[in-house]
């Protein structure tokens, strides 16, 4: 089938079973590889491919806000594998199906009220997110369509390229602090990295949402574009990305990212142990309760 | 007596013995913690505490120019600890009590035609406060109301924000080359990180001292307000940081500090050494002599 | 005879035999140092020395396009060795004496159908340059009077400042992977340094060639001036480094770029291994074959 086409012992090991995702195969399987359109996709993954263009959009549904749980990461990284194995693909295009939101970050209900191994398997599908896609092969564009904070920043961020749509509202940024968390270090060389030491400094501290034309100012996206125009400006800029040899920039993307993964690959597990660590404390316990009461109120 | 709650080692290494402060203790004495206004402050360290809003400003008054000599600097640290150690305060603000000049940085006579012991006793001193203010628990502003060049830029960089005056006279910048001296490595440090790196490089070996919208282009200030509005936009900037948690600001402040002041934890008594044998270097004594000697025909 | 004064072995390594640069010595022999004008250069490098100024015009002159061949590179050395240790001089001006072009990079025909030894000798004269002019005690301000691809923008990359001239032609970038080949990672560093990472990021992977007004927005260059005025600049730009005391400015110099240029030294032997099982993969020998036919086709 598929689905299984090509999935390494990690992404296998965070399904454990694979009935944790069961309507995922919604797809018509492959007959084969290099054989025209494939239907990919997951409930909460849809994925559009254009075989001949090599580019795949990939929109995220996981209502009402695109919150990253271990199901909707899971398949992710499902869908991500399967195109970056799928020869017929250069390139992705990441956005969301869900009206005004990006996506939201983590889940914050994977994280509360939670046994220390639930959490640790949890963090470890964020970083394997994160790995995949700061270094996919496949040329990846964010069609950043919504507000975009906290995990929703760092998939953005991950991408090579970033399109926001030009509305007040999408605002974006890594906003821990609000809530009472901290990034974790890898979140916070990745937003270094793009916007530079002393504007990341001060964003992570103050837990800034910057909205489009402040975000283009300190260079956390890289272009702005009216909301009707964010898909087709995705698709302009990927032609630019492809328009050069994929090995070549696939090598010169390695280079310039590696040393950051490096930094977490290389401590994988004392990374999951913090997080584990930390989130288990009851003071942040606590905070996570708050919030998540705040948020009921304001839906009921 | 209040001075002496919560002083660490170090510090208390830096005075040895007390006497060297002698009219340090100028407020009245704590009651104890949490029990509303507390007097600090020293003759060389004004503190205005505003309990209410959990701010206090350090004016610094150590005419003419707020040279850090090693007494000033011990009272410096003597005030900061004491405000770090007060669970009344959340944030300082920094500034100068002395018309038109910020600080003049680092007091040359500590390093001209001294002998080493007292050169590594003053470098260590200086280290301290680098590593006391750029790391500090507290929100730091500088309300940078005048000139600010050398180890004067130094301290502004470790705030957590900087709003300058806007009078060109009040130059800012690491302007060591200048003198025939060196900016030690963690200057350097602190400087690639606040204006990035090309533009630090070339800052430093110019010996560039940057007007208020250079300072504010280049980014070695935050904000650049006429003169009269120093004091009240840092306390605004200061409400805006001190509506973040507590804890989860300082963690982050942290994680993005700490790689930074570890390059000089891990060798600090090199870099002590470094400095000492530096300073003691025929050719530096005698360009501090013909500086010192400039300086003394300016005033006469 | 002047040619020899102060080669350190690795350039003479380089040299292997004399012979190689027969014509190097055009000039008159020095009849010792600080004795007035002298004249070096070689058949590529024209040196016009204004002692008084302690300043020497470097103009290269390998025509048609300024491509670093092994011969041209020994020149460099050769040239920029014995600028050095004149103590007439503190400072040069790198420029072109080839119309339209500043350089064109690294010579393929180094490169393609050529044996291991002498990719490997290849390589490493081309690291002894850079790191030659990356840390030349000499101020080294690049008068880009041309085009500057690839290897002429890492070349343009090393001087302490850069001026180009406003020509739209005139482009500038490290543009690799347009060719189907990767920047070495010390490339990238220098880039990083000097836009930024997220910059460098964009740039390297598209193989940007930047045109003046953009070369000036992203910081590769420092300052874009009318065609006739790029020398003139360049001189009163140097005046203006000239004016700091040469021994602080070249300890900070070191500073700033010596942990870069010490992430080469640490593994120069791997990376010159690293280049040659590189650029002899059968795939990599394809893409230059069908690079080079490309440009005889043009010049056809």
């Amino acid at each position: 089938m598929a689905l299984t086409v090509g999935l390494r012992p990690l992404t296998r090991a965070l399904l454990r079973p694979w009935a944790r995702v069961p309507g995922a195969a919604l797809g018509r399987p492959a007959a084969g590889s290099g054989d025209g359109v494939r239907c990919f996709g997951s409930p909460r993954v849809l994925v559009e491919p254009d075989p001949a263009a090599g580019v795949a959009v990939m929109k995220m549904r996981n209502p009402p806000v695109n919150s990253l749980s271990l199901e909707f990461l899971t398949e992710l990284l499902i869908s991500l594998e399967k195109l970056e194995n799928d020869k017929t693909f250069r390139g992705i295009i990441i956005t969301s199906d869900c009206p005004g939101i990006f996506s939201a970050g983590l889940d914050l209900l994977e994280m509360y009220g939670r046994d220390p191994a639930h959490c640790a398997e949890y963090w470890k599908a964020v970083q394997e997110l994160w790995l995949r896609v700061y270094l996919s092969n496949l040329v990846v564009i964010g069609a950043i369509n919504g507000i975009s904070p906290a995990g929703g920043c760092l998939l953005s961020l991950s991408c090579d390229y970033r399109v926001l749509a030009n509305n007040p509202k999408y605002a974006i940024g890594l906003n821990e602090t609000l809530l009472g968390i901290i990034a974790p270090f890898w979140f916070k060389d990745v937003l270094v990295n793009t916007i530079g030491h002393r504007a990341a400094e001060r964003a992570l501290q103050l837990g800034f949402l910057f909205p489009p034309s402040d975000a283009l100012q300190v260079g956390i996206v890289d272009q702005v574009v009216p909301e009707d125009q964010v898909q087709s400006t995705a698709r302009s800029v990927m032609a630019q990305w492809l328009a050069i040899p994929d090995h070549a920039r696939q090598l010169t993307k390695n280079l310039v990212r590696k040393p950051t993964a490096d930094r977490l690959l290389q401590q994988r597990d004392a990374d999951i142990q913090n997080f584990v660590r930390f989130i288990s404390r009851d003071s942040i316990q606590k905070s996570l309760h708050v919030y998540l009461e705040k948020l009921k109120q304001k839906k009921g």
